[in-house]
């Protein structure tokens, strides 16, 4: 299993609409990757280590995936529209990344 | 609810023992969170967008905890043993945030 992890890095005076991502953004990616997708995590920054200083992201999210090839398979097809929704919630070049599920939750 | 990311950034030539990470090093962790902590997950960097080109990150984990306080009250008293076992799996400085859970899981 995997994750398709999308970073978003916290970048003084940037957008972020946390409720359209969400809201909308978040639930038409996963309509878009279907079956790829099991399902997928979203989380808004708080802060750093120290109280009160910037988190290194705004916000994080992670598609759980059954594999980097279905994922990149269903990307392929919806791409353009995916990407082409970004300017409706943010201005900020997401860090993306892929990752081996090590322990999807301890308690599992 | 909210996650205490640890996410070590991919560094050429860097050390990390991934199975002493997921097998010693978290099992520990959690132990010393006690009901701090609900649960864990543990994931290894892959690749970045560009199958091949190296992840942001070789490792992220993430607490799922009650609050941000009572993470902070739990590793105020644990915090030097915490730190003090990092050596034994890598020689990587870790980037830390605080989030607010907003989609624990999407199906869930």
């Amino acid at each position: 299993m995997i994750k398709a992890n999308v970073m978003y890095p916290y970048t003084e005076g940037a957008r972020f609409d946390h409720a359209y991502y969400r809201d909308k953004h978040m639930p038409m990616v996963k309509a878009r990757l279907g079956n790829a997708c099991a399902y997928y995590t979203v989380e808004r920054g708080l802060a750093g280590r120290v109280p009160g200083s910037p988190p290194a992201f705004v916000a994080m999210c992670a598609f759980i995936c059954e594999s980097v090839e279905a994922y990149q398979a269903a990307l392929h097809e919806h791409g353009a529209e995916i990407r082409g929704d970004l300017a409706n919630y943010t201005d900020i070049v997401p860090v993306f990344q892929f990752s081996e599920v090590v322990v999807e939750r301890s308690d599992g």
